[in-house]
């Protein structure tokens, strides 16, 4: 069996081998989120960026595409839309390209291009996410995009949800994958109750972005496996 | 109020602020352990060290000392005694000047050179701990030493003991503190039952260290508040 690993930030990921490994990268508040609900409502990519800069120069080149991204919970200076997955309605952004600029998400996925696979997944396409690991061979490492590096409880949950998802297909013996899932599994009733008592909800909580928060934790809601590839994520 | 936060790996200290702060190192397997026995048993003082060579260099300088480490679960070569709270009975260590070495916890001590004051706990002295950090005005970092930087369940259980400890002195805005004491609350009594269920627990296992382990398991078997000063550790 392969098997499944968690890391709780991107400060320890130089800790892991990602040879020939599946890197699932979970960013809940909200980069991830909003990249499953824009694909799933019809995006034709997300492209990652790491900077404002960046984001407005690729939005000048690709046809078709909207730049977008935040920074302290206010669209940034020079973008055009933020960061919340409720912006990307299937009338606005089906067949758009979306230009994302992300604080700690787009770090991710930068630094684990030696993987086998890169994913992105939230609690909106947990399960799809689920059903499409367990039936590849490969290693799983699930990297938390944390919070400046600072681990926050919202990633490590979908990550305890992806190893309880991944229990009779992958072994582990990783701790952080034991206790996501332990956390996970006495609180995947109650998500949003249970993230309310956070470090990043009380400060996004402070620009107002409650209902934002709320939808991240709406489980399957937007149901597609989302693949970086050639500088973009798309659809499986 | 002052603050109480948790870090989960020695990689992971930089992103804490540590100045007019207490840092209370934790490593349940087996240094903190083997320091809080060993002092309660009558050690005159505790020298942590970070190599072998500087060990067998201190403990020729030292009168009444012995040196002790381990590397893989066996007396590293060239010292006397190894990483075990049991080796360490009153009869054996009363006023012996203790210079030991090893993998993690001593790390994260040298590292940790700023914060106002430096303690270690571990389960078999975690109550005095609490007790004293109670009446202390500073904010509260518990740093785990982890394995090798991996984030392991151990310390995290034990630095969740503290923050529960803490709940009415201390205020905290910290996931790692938040999970913490949740895990702790949850296995607070079937504690070392949880533990073997570790990457670290099944490590040892293999040097046989089963014994070792579930001592370290016993909640306040040697009450005593453990400070780093001038190189040693001692009782307060």
């Amino acid at each position: 069996m392969p098997q499944v690993e968690v890391c709780l930030s991107p400060a320890l990921l130089h800790l892991y081998n990602l040879n020939n490994t599946i890197v699932i990268i979970i960013d809940v508040f909200r980069a991830t989120s909003t990249i499953a609900a824009a694909l799933h409502n019809g995006a034709a990519a997300v492209w990652p960026v790491t900077s404002v800069a960046a984001a407005i120069a690729l939005g000048n080149t690709l046809p078709n595409s909207i730049t977008a991204g935040e920074r302290e919970g206010k669209v940034a200076y020079g973008l055009q839309y933020g960061n919340s997955p409720l912006e990307y309605t299937p009338a606005f952004i089906a067949n758009k390209n979306l230009v994302l600029t992300t604080t700690n998400g787009t770090k991710l996925l930068h630094m684990a291009t030696e993987a086998h696979t890169i994913l992105t997944a939230s609690f909106l396409n947990v399960q799809a996410t689920i059903n499409y690991l367990q039936l590849q061979p490969q290693n799983v490492l699930i990297a938390c995009a944390a919070w400046k590096d600072v681990y926050n409880l919202e990633d490590h949950l979908c990550a305890g949800a992806i190893v309880l998802g991944l229990q009779h297909t992958h072994t582990t013996n990783c701790d952080s994958a034991r206790v996501g899932k332990t956390m996970y599994t006495a609180a995947s009733n109650n998500l949003y109750t249970t993230l309310q008592d956070t470090a990043h909800y009380k400060r996004l909580s402070v620009y107002g972005l409650q209902a934002d928060m709320a939808y991240c934790c709406n489980l399957n809601q937007h149901p597609v496996v989302v693949k970086y590839k050639g500088d973009k994520l798309a659809i499986i």
